[in-house]
């Protein structure tokens, strides 16, 4: 046995994958598995695999990032569009459970702990975490807190209306922010630049398998199609990031997310114009904009921190 | 000589008005004059009317509600497109001049600040005021405090582009969130309707002056022109307050501004399409949507509080 560690949970809506991580942050031990679909199978998923670890390493806390709104208390999974818990006393029913103190958090605000206590985010206070994927997340850190609203729902900038009457999205509504910026809005776009342009030729065309990530590869080719659509990814989040420094006015913005890895094909010209369309433009300041460092484990890193704080907080209650 | 007063101005392009105000937040005495277009001179006449006043007044501070950027710590007006300062550092300037404690604050923060201490959100602690008027402002109060962002500009919603290749904006960009939700866009959105529809009868035709204001008046007599365009101010405005829920997740939102007196012709719709638009919809509490208490004089009673703190703080210090 080895001094403690925390295991950090990332639940996402196919599969979690789980850590045991070493208060520097390290992931000394890992596990991925498929995410159950029923509510109580999730949460003996999870106990089973915190009781895995067990053999080999002494658990201090267990925390959960979640892909899904959390009560500004961070006891209840209100929503999860991709998991089953509903209104669910999740961190009470895991404790008892588990014998241990167990976090949740939001899954992009787990990852910007994380980013802030190890990753591209270190020593900046008042910054937002901009994660672009399939979809888009966000957190505002504020003097090294995390804002959670008065809800906790904020700040969520994927379904705001950025076109009317635009593009449908798995929301319900129409022309929403995600369906323009994001992993899936590149695959989106190059299928509809494919479909209004049959004469260019383009090594997406017969493309078996068409994704965001086949499409970033094409741009690095000079795919014309494949260029195209990047180039329309970095016009809309030029001006989602400057509806984030209009709205939240960060110091520094760092983007994250499975987009993040090609951030030199579209990030520079997105902060281009990022800066010409913020309000005040040439009279104040403007946030730097860098990239995460932690990638994918960035959530996982993050919760389980948040975790040790409970205890480490248990421990000095002795 | 009464007890000490604080003077309050509120400075916008056109006017400048000042009033002497208790610790109550009563206006006892007030006064109103054109705002020079000069910088010196905008500063003599700050310093004339505080004057003015002390013949009849005990001045404890002055307060100052600028339409315009300051940095973070109130020391320096950076930019305010109707006014002759830039880069100015007016709070020490004018301190000098006064010799009283001299406090600066954002017009909307101001506003904001009057309406949490003697108005529509007393009792609120996490709240947004959101100013529809000839554009719109916007404040974040966070436990009680004005929300400032890493260099003194946010909340902006005003120059947010929400319809691609929209109607320009004095602001250099197209499709400005303001263009379509505001004073000024009522009545924009009036003459276009007008234009639109040539046959239909209406009070707006021949009117010798169209403005937000006679929109809303044709409105409330039921005319057909009047009515579509306020259907569409509503509408848009549900839709910015879902950005502001999704993005800032207030527990309460105050609509002020000088649109707010009308809020019973186009508040109802706005928030039922607010509550419709909001990420999880259904899932999640929604904020109260309320109308601000203190009219066009919130900025100057709420400066004047804030600028009476500096008073009480230097009388503690003795």
């Amino acid at each position: 046995m080895s001094t403690p560690v925390t295991i950090g949970f990332d639940i996402g809506g196919t599969n979690m994958r789980a850590g045991a991580i070493t208060e520097a942050g390290n992931i000394i031990d890992s596990t991925a598995t498929e995410a159950p679909h029923d509510a109580d199978e999730l949460q003996e998923g999870i106990v089973r695999i915190v009781n895995k670890f067990r053999a080999d390493h002494c658990i201090g806390a267990v925390g959960l990032a979640i892909a899904g709104f959390l009560d500004p208390d961070c006891e209840i999974v209100r929503f999860a569009p991709h998991l089953p818990w509903r209104d669910r006393h999740a961190r009470a029913e895991l404790q008892a459970a588990l014998g241990v103190p167990v976090r949740l958090e939001h899954d992009a605000n787990a990852a910007a702990w994380g980013e802030y206590k190890f990753g591209g985010a270190q020593g900046h206070d008042n910054w937002v975490l901009f994660a672009l994927g399939t979809g888009i997340g966000a957190t505002l850190m504020q003097d090294g807190n995390i804002y959670r609203g008065a809800f906790g729902t904020a700040p969520e900038f994927g379904h705001i209306q950025v076109v009317p009457h635009g593009r449908p999205c798995a929301c319900g509504k129409r022309g929403c922010l995600e369906r323009y910026c994001s992993g899936t809005a590149l695959e989106q776009t190059a299928r509809e630049l494919l479909a209004d342009n049959p004469i260019t030729t383009s090594i997406l065309s017969d493309h078996p398998e068409l994704t965001g990530k086949t499409v970033m590869d094409a741009a690095r080719q000079s795919d014309p199609i494949a260029t195209a659509a990047v180039t329309s990814i970095a016009e809309w989040l030029g001006l989602a990031l400057s509806m984030v420094v209009d709205i939240l006015d960060p110091g520094m913005i760092l983007i994250g997310g499975g987009m993040s890895a090609d951030h030199d094909v579209y990030l520079p010209q997105a902060t281009e114009i990022m800066a010409a369309n913020i309000v005040g433009s040439g009279y104040r300041p403007v946030p730097t904009v860098s990239t995460a460092k932690l990638g994918g484990n960035a959530g996982m890193i993050g919760v389980a921190d948040l975790a040790r704080q409970l205890f480490i907080d248990k421990n000095q209650q002795k």
